[in-house]
């Protein structure tokens, strides 16, 4: 039997040149409408399959006492072109709400587990339909791709991982589209009827101009 | 060559049964993922892969002075599956703004054409960059997947076609989303940032509760 | 709540790097299936995603004074990757038959606005059956995927837009993909069944040689 | 370790029914863009996934001493969903010219290969250029999806055998689409060039009318 | 300012009817390559996007002190058509070796979250290069979809949840797909070259036959 | 008509560059997710779309007298993107079992026509069902994607094709996977629950170690 070595492996020599088993992306190679292009296997290991980025709490210290870790293809390259990625949801231990606020996810669907505490999460249908619902430990919610929802804490402190189907979902966060750039206040005031002082405040607060 | 015929009608018969050019939908069947069911070939005529709803401007009888006329899957039913849709814009003649407020469609690129008038339009990306331009007759302007933009008229007034990447784009209004439901003023704040008394003012108008 | 401000600074840039909202078309780069490469978006402005080639008629001055004009990836790179396209037809003023003779797009479907006039369209299905209309101004028109069509001007004048399903829709045009080059006559009527005379005249009209 | 057992029929049966392995067509049920409903697993076996049907050569009994024989997902319903589909070529023994004509599958690519005799055979791409080869026994080409191709006999006579990357193909035979309906010998003579003679006489033999 | 609400309800209206936001699983109705049927939209709640049967260790007293508990889409529908689905893989507290068996997802790529514990896993590449490695709580690691991979406990008791680029990724465990079954020990042993004795042991085991 | 040829010359030039008909591959560009990187089309010739690697026996001078071909996107660069590949299965000529072991394709499905002798192939479902079948020539049999199967001669000698419905179906040979690498002898048994012996037995056959 010790030709059946002989065989396979060129077998598997002739085959190994056509497979593409993943494609851990090149940061710094072109990209396509499909992702990233694909690191030699030659130099792939499996480093590039583990992440530990998620695995500490993301900086809390701020204002909402929240923080979103992604693990999207751009830090988590071997999930390029895979059709999935992650990120890690902090809303710190206190009092006042913590909140991850609308926003929506232009390219994916998302799936969310709650690891740690509770938490209160909706999605908004086309039909302006509010999905709302209180999460515990080990329960997951769905929010379908590309419609606005948000995630508030229900309890002391909690944490969840969000998964996406893509390795590139996009993050909109609708108070930044509108409030974070140089779109002028007579704009944002026309396509939201939002009041102009509305409008200035949330500008000053989030940086924006006009 | 007479006996050609007889070879092809052959042919024909045995491959007729296997395709599968359109798959106009039966709005009554069951939906999938892929969209609507298709209805029998046998039963559909040259009338519907035409549609005339678009011919004429929609009602701007309203304050806004606009109007948004779909032709998605569920109006013209023969775009099922093949990854196109329509709609027709109206921004209505006279001295105030008329605009599409703020929306995004979660399931689509779009494509605009101003086909009278002008048109002032803007997309925001991930990274809260404005993309924003007034577009004259003729002109067209991409909008990428799911990404938040609106359209105001820059004339007397305008009408514009959109074309969508999907026979289902979806349509996703923000303002529609945030206060034009029962979700509660107190959520809403917690996820938005906005002032109580703007939310409470918006939900009035919009016809919102909580 | 000035802080909200750092929080959602370190977010973003954190969420930048992996964000692929659009890849506007580097016409230069390397391509792949999935199209074109994307320009860098530090490069990308406003204007890549407007076009304004097609709100002028294109050249009618030839004997069927008739023009097609495309806003494919290629001529509107911001396309690349969105899975739509469009292109203006015109089928200028005149007495005799103006028309874009048989053609079909290998890999998209299409949409069709009449915007001037009015045109009789046609596609046909793989059991051979003929799909006609006359479209007015304001009516659509949808020709499935990779199925044979034609349209012919039924006005004095006509413009209208098409929209694809594809960002590389393709364009064959049945004559010239049987005369316009150097198949030779004898293969051509083997699988045509056309008269020798017949293929020979038209190769000698398209510039086909064989 | 008999404990094994019974723990793995536990994981077995829970995750039976959320797996959808394969999608034998039932020709009978809706259908969907996405193809046809699946039949039910419990009537599935394994003579849904072979095929006899091209086990024979095809009739070719007529002028052009040709059959093409389909196994899409209407014949080989094991087919449906899974991307792929065949049929089998005969170009029947004798001194004329044998000859699969101008056609396209409008929704699929093709690989050939032949297994009997010799095929010339050619596809046309957008821009008109004629990739034409003669083939052995054993070799292979490829037919980019959508583009107009042929096949015909380069020996006395041949069999081969040809694939497709979608179970529902389609066959759109350019000659059939022109002259086997009642479009007007008008309207094809303003939209092929081809003169009105020629025309009548292709609709004679086809079976064409108008 | 009021009539803002007549207009845009209109616009609700005539929109609603086109959405397809997502596809809740009917999953008595037909299936079709794209899933399941949707459940009506009007009878779908919030309590169809959550889901709690995974809040709960799996049962796993058995011999081998594990369970993997899936929540593909026919345990929760809302995730049909989404692209994405999970598990929970409980590895019980205990001193001999736990483990998830080498398995494949034929139609799905993976991403392990591990919350507790610590378990070594490993992917084998189509070049048949083990990728191995021993995660952490909070840790993450990708498989890529199709490929043979293993997860064992790593410490005392480990918990994972794992997440999949399919609503239906499916399951194949290697030693159930050879052994459990009525395929003869004849062509097991010429497929796997595994001896005959140890063919006939595992099929004990699992219940085979043959 | 002379002039028809300068208008469409205009056309086609115009249309040209943004005409993506085929991508064959660069195998020396970049990879992405999907796929190798295109070849100039001035570059390309009709070679690049036939190949004639597969039109004589493998070299079945091996232990079971048997060889597989590929003609995948790394042999044959035509077939990069179009969801469509090739392999020859050779089972040499003898008494002896000639077998093509239990493998999958991580990301294709596949069709096997038998051209000479009779073989026997089966494929296990997820639900660990067996599908087998003798097949004779000509006949087809389909493996939905993923799936564990194998084929073994029933004849005295035989052939076959397979086509597979990705350009890179991938090709996992179980126990190549399990037993021709350093994967330790210890995990190997905790997760096949193969004997220790047995393992290290086919380690040595098939050059693994550990």
């Amino acid at each position: 039997m010790f030709k059946l070595l002989f065989f396979f492996a060129v077998l598997i020599l002739s085959s190994n040149a056509s497979v593409q088993d993943f494609c851990v992306a090149d940061l710094k190679g072109p990209e396509s409408p499909a992702g990233y292009s694909c690191k030699a296997v030659t130099k792939v290991t499996v480093n590039d399959f583990m992440f530990s980025g998620l695995n500490a709490a993301g900086n809390t210290s701020n204002i909402i006492k929240a923080a979103v870790s992604p693990a999207f293809a751009a830090q988590f390259p071997s999930l390029n072109g895979l059709g999935l990625s992650a990120a890690r949801l902090d809303l710190a231990p206190g009092g006042v709400i913590r909140t991850v606020p609308f926003h929506t996810h232009p390219g994916a669907s998302e799936v969310l587990l709650v690891v740690q505490g509770s938490i209160t999460a909706a999605f908004v249908s086309s039909a302006n339909t509010v999905y709302l619902k209180t999460l515990k430990k080990g329960e997951l919610m769905v929010f379908p791709h590309g419609l606005l929802h948000f995630q508030v804490n229900a309890s002391y402190s909690s944490v969840a991982y969000v998964f996406f189907s893509s390795s590139n979902p996009g993050l909109q966060i609708t108070d930044f589209a509108l409030f974070a750039n140089d779109l002028s206040t007579k704009l944002v005031e026309a396509t939201t009827f939002l009041d102009e002082a509305q409008i200035k405040e949330l500008k000053g607060v989030l940086g924006g101009t006009g």
